[in-house]
């Protein structure tokens, strides 16, 4: 399986428990996969316990490292402004992420923010990854949710 | 003491541990203080252990509620875009901050979080209260290791 691949499962297990379905996986510098994570927010009733925030704090966890600048986070959704300030501070080398998000995405949307003067660290920035299949785990979700 | 006041006893109480000198306080409507910390992220290795984000977390948890509707977080310093970020999921009602951070604030500086049209929640923001003492500490503090 592909980072991505994993990150799809990880969207599918929190379907399955009623989460919103974004998933995350944090990869070292040979692909290996260092942290597993899916959005947690109705379990824990956290509205931070998103995927990519988890998974950065289980991978910097995993390695005992304060950076992750070797790393790739590969996530299913387009990360919020919260998860964006969480990948710089953690000096993630590389973001690969599926579906854009236009509402809450915050690297192609909204703030931006890896495109200001004033930013410490700058990933590699590869969006649109499997944009398809990402983006259609959500509409499957919300369509359930209107209609339950 | 004023909500600022308490926020800079945590600044000068992270300053004395070696950490950078912010610190931040919530309160509720009443005024009353839920939660206050500083930053932490010498003690954690954890770069993402910020004095709002720290206080956020222990409101929230303190409180048992996924939202600070209701609240108001007082820091020394001009949030950072993770702290924004988190500032926005937990949809805190008022932010009032000290100094202005140029180089990493993102209310008034970089990616400006509030003041895109994609922008979910909106907090209430103050800044520059007692900004004078707030820089003042981090000055202090940055001459210090300097000079060590």
């Amino acid at each position: 399986m592909t980072p991505m691949e994993h990150a799809l499962a990880q969207a599918r297990a929190a379907a399955a428990r009623g989460e919103i379905p974004v998933g995350a996986v944090v990869t070292d510098a040979s692909g290996a996969i260092i942290a597993a994570a899916h959005n947690q927010t109705e379990a824990t009733q956290n509205p931070t316990a998103h995927a990519e925030f988890l998974a950065l704090q289980a991978a910097a966890a995993t390695r005992g490292e304060k950076y992750l600048a070797d790393c790739t986070i590969t996530v299913t959704l387009e990360p919020c402004v919260f998860c964006a300030g969480a990948i710089a501070a953690l000096r993630v080398r590389r973001l690969v992420f599926g579906a854009y998000d236009p509402k809450t995405g915050a690297i192609e949307h909204g703030p931006r923010v890896f495109t200001h003067a004033t930013t410490h660290h700058k990933p590699e920035i590869i969006g649109g990854v499997r944009d398809s299949d990402c983006s259609a785990l959500l509409a499957a979700f919300f369509a359930g949710l209107r209609n339950a």
